[in-house]
């Protein structure tokens, strides 16, 4: 038998959860979280619900009441004021007061009224026990008369007082009530986790002088460039010393030539690791001037986290025990047969010292953070442990609650979705290869409405330095003003390679390939950022549209729009008070001029369907006088392959002029 | 930090499952449990995952090893040959040996192969440490040879050796594997669980002398009549002493006139409570005639258990704890303001004394367990705390693994889903009002499609004592025979109330109610069963239809077939082993003939599509020839408003003759 089967209240179906609670929903300060549940009893007996949360920190719960919203749901929402972890659960019971006014209501005989009345009197007077005070004094006031008034009509309005049922509804009798077992946890990040736009670039090719390498001062000339896009993060390739051996080449050659330079994620050599600079960008001081100008210009500087080893990073000496030893004696490195990466050790996690190897690679975050850095793209995820990942999270998160984390997790979904899960902030996606209608379409519907939704939140890249995709190959600039337009209205969270992307950088190493010829993974590169045809105009404005428009927020919602050519993709976005409402067009055709219908939902973007309204593209400022469900697009990806329209809703003022707001 | 930070597997996403394991999914003896699971680690080392399971009283696992189907999704199965309850769940390891051996078949280079023979030589060898006698001795002459082999092709062929694999992998390294968390329950029933065809009638009714009591005597010699029909359950209404304080007269009135019968749902009078017969039916030993009676004639008999109780039955007086008490002293009644039930007494559970009642209630179903029942159909168990149900019912089935209890709760569908959850072996549904081809085809892709399915065990009722529904009031014998078609081949388990309803009594208490007019609840009804137009013949024949046909039982599949008329309801079942196929095609017009095409799946039927094959009217014994997906169909309400087809693949023998199968 249970402790009381007198707990009649069934709690079950709470969302949002993650996997029944074991791991975080995710949302950001500010927000508030509604939730709901399924709550019944047996019979016909009045509930009454709670929301239960608290600050993870903070032993105290508040309680909001839940309200029913038909089918034995109910629902309720608490605010998430600050950054930091929060729970959340439900309580409900078989509320006798509640019960006994809602049959009395329906009470038609004036015997069972009175029988009713008694009954009421009793419920009053228990409540009054639990009360103090002069709540206390009214509620056996009002158990008092219910006993002795024998008029029946001035019974039923004495019962059904609205300011006596909300005092005695303070002092309900909770003995039997039900509480869900499971507290369901909330992480609140920064605005800055959901909604963000990332600019990569090489400081070491940030110099002035082709053929030079350039430095942290090198790169901090170059910021107000990339605040003038309008990016708001900028994150640079792992900046430390850099190794010798086994060095790669130019274009991913085996063998370096004497003055090549590296990859920068063959990470550590004599001058040090993963806690030291590389010499040639620079000092410490510097790094720490080109993060504090970027913060002035309202730019946040993202480091790359990438735990692996050159053959001469100083920990293979110090430390061979983190490493994996082949029968002769020689560390092992990289591999997936048959290919070989022998310039990259890789850490052992099933090392008698895993202990020590975790506490070393939390400190390397602990380090960065000590110098002021809170986002991090970690590399390759996927290839170290998940517990170490959501043990190392926490620990980061407990210290530096604003820290975000960016999961670089190019694999299979579910390894994706669980390194989301366990505490990542934002994550890579697909989005790089999606490129129809229908892949977009079904991607971004999963992204959106999937159980990923509560946790998963994406980045989307049109490229990165390892990934120059086909379409971006072929497509010419049409092509990427395209992708660049879906990644930055499509996705709360976007990113690009530059400049190579602004700049149309767009042959590959060999025919197939997706990496880039002469990659800056592996040389210096020298940009024109003045060339004429730069899109960095064009990203300016993409971004200030982002800036401007709640709707392309990561709380605005993103609805596919029917249109009858299958190269035009078509979708709508709403803010969370529906005030600011966009609609995206794109001709995913890069090479011909395309035309169609759009068929919107007038409703859900708060327009009447009798009214003509005005659609004014951010891109190119044109307007049009739009008018019902069906409108017609035209778009050449020789000029501008999409229309971002901003709905202006006619309005009239007292003279009955014709406005747009 | 977590114990052993070296645990790499993650599993989730366990199918089946309910709730995470809060409760049992429900399957039959001799069925296999097919379970599925996301199991994968960092890299892209090898598993292997193991899926676990036991009878619950037997504390050792077993282990079948589970198969990757794609996309980190894995399968694996066992058997529960038992009625009882078993555990399954899932271990899973990065397995060096495996991961040793994918990776050697990949190799190209000869360094590489030396190099990998060495460190398989230790794997080998670290097995043969966990190995014992021949085993062990054989896996470390292995180890040996891998290590000195220097023939490049003889240590592949080795290497790769599939019987040496097979030695190897009896012996793993587990010491860093992941066991899922949950112990899933499964609840193992008899197949009458899962496919049962109940007959309901009052044995009251079933003197043969108009005006007379029937008895059990009575009742047993109804049983030929019912086994000639096919069924293989009697479900009978209380049996016990009915209430005479405010008893309820014919059509439900609130006096009762001297010779009114009572309703045997308000239950308990001088003569005994719910452990005791009515004296009128008979004595227990002619209940027992009764019983065995049936059994013999391979009919099982079910019994009504309601648990609440008329003013005179015993337990008011000698337990008046176990009641509410209204202020004047008096029991209160059931009500749902402003209706009234002053003849019926509920049970209150939110007594101090609730222990005692539970009990109490428990020795209800093992009385009659003890006197040989072992099917219970349970009465408004929503008005009765779900948390006394789950302790019941696990108690009762403890005790008695055969049972199998209906839940007859015609209530919300959470509720109804709850109460299967915590133990109900079937339910009622909402068949008795889903009439239009969409609304049928949601319902029964929701029942056989939607979570439910793992835990809610469907039985369909055309009619009830309680409900005699609008379509039946209106459309006439062809509507009986479409609306028993229609529960016994959509339904594993199905019911019907008789002889009401083989006797096509369609006239409800007053228009607009689904009450039977001179309900048998409240009096002495007399059946002439020999009547001309009386459906047990056609009855008999859709029985039979699903005794001899596999793809109708409950593990049938069941798939909707298009059809163009919308009047035409068209689906296709087929069994497990798809040697048996059924298509079943109902008119729900009850007034009009009806025709359209069908289209098939003939794939999913197992016919070739350049073939013909011919369709067996089980109904009518007319056989068709088809040929292709499209066929027509015209069904006649005043003839058969349905086909119930039996596919008979074309066959040919030796001399190229044409039979069927």
């Amino acid at each position: 038998m249970p402790a009381d089967g007198r707990a009649r209240v069934v709690i079950e179906g709470i969302a949002p959860q993650v996997d029944g609670g074991r791991f975080a929903i995710k949302r950001v300060a500010g927000d508030r979280i509604e939730v709901e549940a399924d709550c019944f009893a047996d019979g016909h007996d009045t509930l009454a619900c709670r929301l239960r949360h608290r600050r993870e920190d903070d032993a105290k719960w508040g309680e909001t009441a839940m309200v029913a919203i038909g089918n034995d749901r109910w629902r309720g929402e608490f605010a998430v004021p600050d950054i930091g972890r929060y729970r959340y659960t439900i309580a409900a019971w078989v509320d006798a007061f509640l019960s006994w006014r809602h049959d009395f209501e329906r009470r038609v005989d004036a015997d069972d009224l009175r029988v009713a009345a008694q009954v009421g009197a009793e419920i009053v007077a228990n409540a009054a026990r639990r009360a103090r005070g002069d709540d206390r004094k009214r509620l056996l006031e009002w158990a008092r008369r219910l006993a002795a008034t024998a008029d029946m009509d001035a019974l039923r309005e004495l019962a059904l007082d609205e300011a006596a049922a909300a005092l005695a509804q303070r002092y309900p009798d909770r003995r039997f009530e039900t509480k869900y077992p499971v507290e369901f946890p909330v992480v609140v990040d920064r605005r800055l986790a959901a909604f963000s736009s990332w600019y990569e670039f090489f400081p070491r090719s940030a110099s002035p002088y082709e053929g030079v390498h350039g430095t942290f001062v090198d790169a901090e000339a170059r910021l107000p460039y990339v605040a003038g896009m309008g990016f708001d993060v900028v994150y640079l390739p792992p900046i430390h010393p850099i190794g010798r051996v086994r060095r790669k080449g130019r274009n991913n050659t085996l063998v370096a030539e004497p003055d090549d330079v590296g990859s920068p994620w063959a990470i550590g050599a004599a001058e040090g690791g993963h806690k030291a600079l590389h010499p040639e960008l620079g000092t410490f001081d510097e790094f720490a001037r080109f993060v504090a100008r970027a913060r002035a210009l309202g730019i946040e500087v993202a480091l790359d986290v990438a735990f692996q080893c050159a053959p001469d990073h100083p920990y293979v000496d110090a430390h061979p025990e983190w490493f994996r030893h082949r029968p002769d004696g020689s560390v092992q490195y990289a591999e997936n047969p048959p290919k070989k990466y022998q310039d990259i050790y890789p850490f052992s996690f099933e090392s008698d010292e895993w202990r020590a190897l975790w506490e070393e690679l939390h400190d390397v975050f602990a380090f960065w953070a000590g110098h002021g850095i809170r986002i991090f793209r970690v590399d390759n995820p996927h290839t170290k442990p998940f517990p170490f990942w959501e043990w190392a999270i926490a620990r980061l998160k407990r210290e530096h609650p604003d820290v975000i984390l960016l999961s670089e997790a190019f694999t299979r979904p579910k390894v994706m979705h669980r390194l989301a899960k366990l505490g990542f902030t934002q994550s890579y996606t697909y989005f790089t290869w999606r490129n129809t209608k229908r892949e977009l379409t079904e991607y971004f519907t999963e992204l959106t409405q999937g159980p990923g939704r509560e946790y998963f939140r994406p980045n989307c890249w049109p490229n990165t330095p390892d990934i120059l995709p086909e379409a971006l190959q072929i497509g010419g600039r049409g092509a990427f003003m395209a992708r660049l337009i879906l990644a930055a209205t499509l996705c709360g969270n976007y990113g690009i390679y530059g400049p190579a992307f602004e700049l149309l950088e767009h042959v590959p190493r060999e025919p197939g390939s997706e990496e880039y010829l002469n990659s800056e993974k592996y040389e210096l590169r020298h940009w024109d950022l003045e060339r004429g045809d730069s899109l960095a105009p064009f990203i300016a404005r993409v971004n200030a549209a982002r800036r401007d428009n709640a709707a392309l927020s990561h709380d605005g919602s993103l609805t596919f729009v029917p249109t009858d050519n299958d190269e035009i993709l078509c979708y709508a976005r709403v803010d969370a008070t529906r005030a600011n409402a966009i609609i995206v067009a794109v001709n995913l055709d890069p090479h011909h001029v395309q035309s169609g219908w759009v068929s919107l939902d007038l409703g859900e973007l708060g327009l009447d369907a009798d009214q003509p309204f005005q659609v004014h593209d951010l891109l190119t400022d044109a307007r049009y006088a739009w008018h019902g469900s069906r409108n017609f697009v035209m778009l050449d990806p020789a000029r501008v392959p999409a229309h971002l329209f901003r709905v202006r809703r006619q309005m009239r003022d007292e003279h009955d002029f014709v406005y747009f707001e």
